[in-house]
């Protein structure tokens, strides 16, 4: 198909329901927090726009593919949980999502994935060299972002978090097939690469209300236990067997040899002719037709899935305890429900 | 070779005398910034220390690989020219030369290069992934230190910068290989992608010293013409059949098909036969053996160098002139020769 036909036929495509919230379990508290989604919406695409066309094209084929936009909720929601009543969270919720954006725009070419979601990618439609340089002036619309704001602890919250989850994609990237890594690398990678952002996002929403060090500090730890459930139960899914009945992409992190929990799990349950078949598939990453059935199928027997999401509801519980520290309020009911989402997507 | 003999190899090469100077014009000059440069390499090197051990390896082989390292001289002869005393030009020469590295880095992922001055690239050593992310780790180290620094004006001005850098490599990426391109196009986009950061490096200078209004602009104006010239004059050594009999590397550009000012004046001088040959191996980028000598030859044929390098010393007279503002100092002098060697180079 020819870039031309591609983008009309990406521009035909309606955005999904979700494109615009954070999930269905959100659904009630969608009314708190949508005028601000919007007005988070309209900075990204005003900021996105430039004369080098490639800029807007390829930012929103990703921000309006349907995400979740999880990140600049949680600012939104975190921010309002502490109070804060001014206007410099719509501003930094869009840095948020930029530093995101940047994020996956690069993680595609790092991976060489087509499909994110079932959908192309835009390295696949539009090259690894117009990714490659978006991602690149997002990021710097992030901290152009950060400027105007014109906190420097929230710029050195969020240029931390920028260098730890580029840090954790290299280490990701060296201990790639690595199946004798341990669990301890796993969680350490996730951390970086998911929770980081996660935690940065919930901080911030602090930060800005003046809320302290000890809800500052809370806020952070909800973010980062929320984030590596999120990203345990996201890896979850990329194996389980009714996402496949639901229509849903699965298999990606296995096509890719990607080291993730729940293989982890199942190489160390499995018996010689498993470890012999995730030996092949993912350490010396030869694959052939009917392997990723095969891995869902050892999955099953060994029943990785379900220690996986034991150990994700564990980290779900860390950050529910995190809140403690807040008095109940919609705000704070809407970030444990949003947790109870993360954790508990059919798998 | 495997990654660990080339590893090796690049341990084995002893770093060129220029890797930590800016050219012979300035031996003169160099004990002026020697130590600070010292400093500057430093805090490189200890600030790309991870043991994400792709990250020291990428950012060492870049620094190291015997650049002229002009960003960081500019930043701190223009602090010296506005007589600044403290401490703060070293973290942001740091800054400065992160930037440029990241670009480097991901400028040869986007080119798909293989050679960069005669070595070979870090994406062909370590493959594209690495390249894309310590790229991202090096950017975000920059806004760590910007963060440190603690003046959001910098933060401005370098966040400005990166995105203005990137967008126009993406605007070069839309435009390639069009030869009808108006010289603006091509002024514009090595303005953005070159300029800008020299611009800037000399601006935060001026700016960290409060050298007011007027010398914060004589700085940028130095910087932003410098920069121009600098970048035509290497578009022109791509073309120089000098540079070819002192063994440097040659053609790089014309491999790419990059539509460079040298292409431009050729092209608009060149006969219906030359024309041809200019569409074919630029716009359509099919290139046969022999195709480099016959681009040099044609490009002597027009004249295309020497105007080439009459419209780099018109930039290079509005740099000089923007240093009128200063009195005569040693900074302002080697700044002056800095000027002067960029332009003269052989060709």
């Amino acid at each position: 198909m020819k870039p031309a036909q591609i983008r009309k036929k990406i521009a035909e495509t309606p955005a999904k329901s979700a494109a615009s919230g954070a999930g269905s379990a959100l659904d009630k508290w969608r009314p708190m927090f949508a005028a601000e989604m919007e007005r988070v919406d309209k900075l990204i695409e005003s900021l996105s726009e430039s004369d080098a066309g490639l800029i807007p094209k390829l930012t929103m084929h990703l921000v309006g593919s349907g995400g979740k936009r999880l990140r600049p909720v949680l600012t939104i929601l975190a921010a309002k949980l502490c109070k804060y009543e001014g206007e410099r969270h719509i501003r930094l919720a869009a840095a948020i999502e930029f530093i995101h954006t940047a994020t996956l725009l690069h993680d595609d070419v790092v991976d060489e994935s087509e499909l994110r979601r079932g959908k192309q990618t835009a390295n696949h439609v539009w090259g690894n060299a117009a990714s490659v340089l978006v991602g690149d002036f997002l990021l710097s619309r992030a901290f152009q972002l950060m400027a105007q704001d014109g906190s420097l602890k929230v710029l050195q919250i969020l240029s931390d978090t920028s260098a730890i989850i580029s840090e954790g994609e290299v280490l990701q990237l060296m201990s790639m097939g690595d199946l004798a890594r341990e669990k301890e690398t796993y969680i350490r990678i996730i951390s970086a690469k998911t929770a980081q952002l996660f935690a940065a996002g919930c901080e911030v929403g602090a930060v800005i209300a003046d809320a302290g060090d000890a809800k500052e500090n809370a806020m952070l730890e909800f973010g980062k236990n929320l984030g590596i459930a999120f990203q345990i139960v996201d890896d979850a899914l990329d194996y389980s067997a009714k996402q496949e009945q639901l229509g849903k992409a699965v298999g990606d992190d296995f096509r890719e040899g990607k080291v993730t929990l729940p293989v982890l799990n199942a190489y160390a349950k499995a018996d010689k002719q498993g470890k012999t078949f995730w030996e092949r598939t993912i350490s010396a990453h030869k694959q052939e037709e009917g392997d990723l059935a095969e891995a869902i199928r050892l999955i099953g027997a060994t029943n990785a899935l379900d220690a996986t999401m034991a150990e994700a509801k564990a980290y779900a519980d860390k950050a529910a305890k995190a809140l403690e520290v807040f008095d109940d309020s919609d705000a704070k009911q809407a970030l444990l429900d949003l947790l109870e989402f993360s954790v508990n997507r059919p798998y």
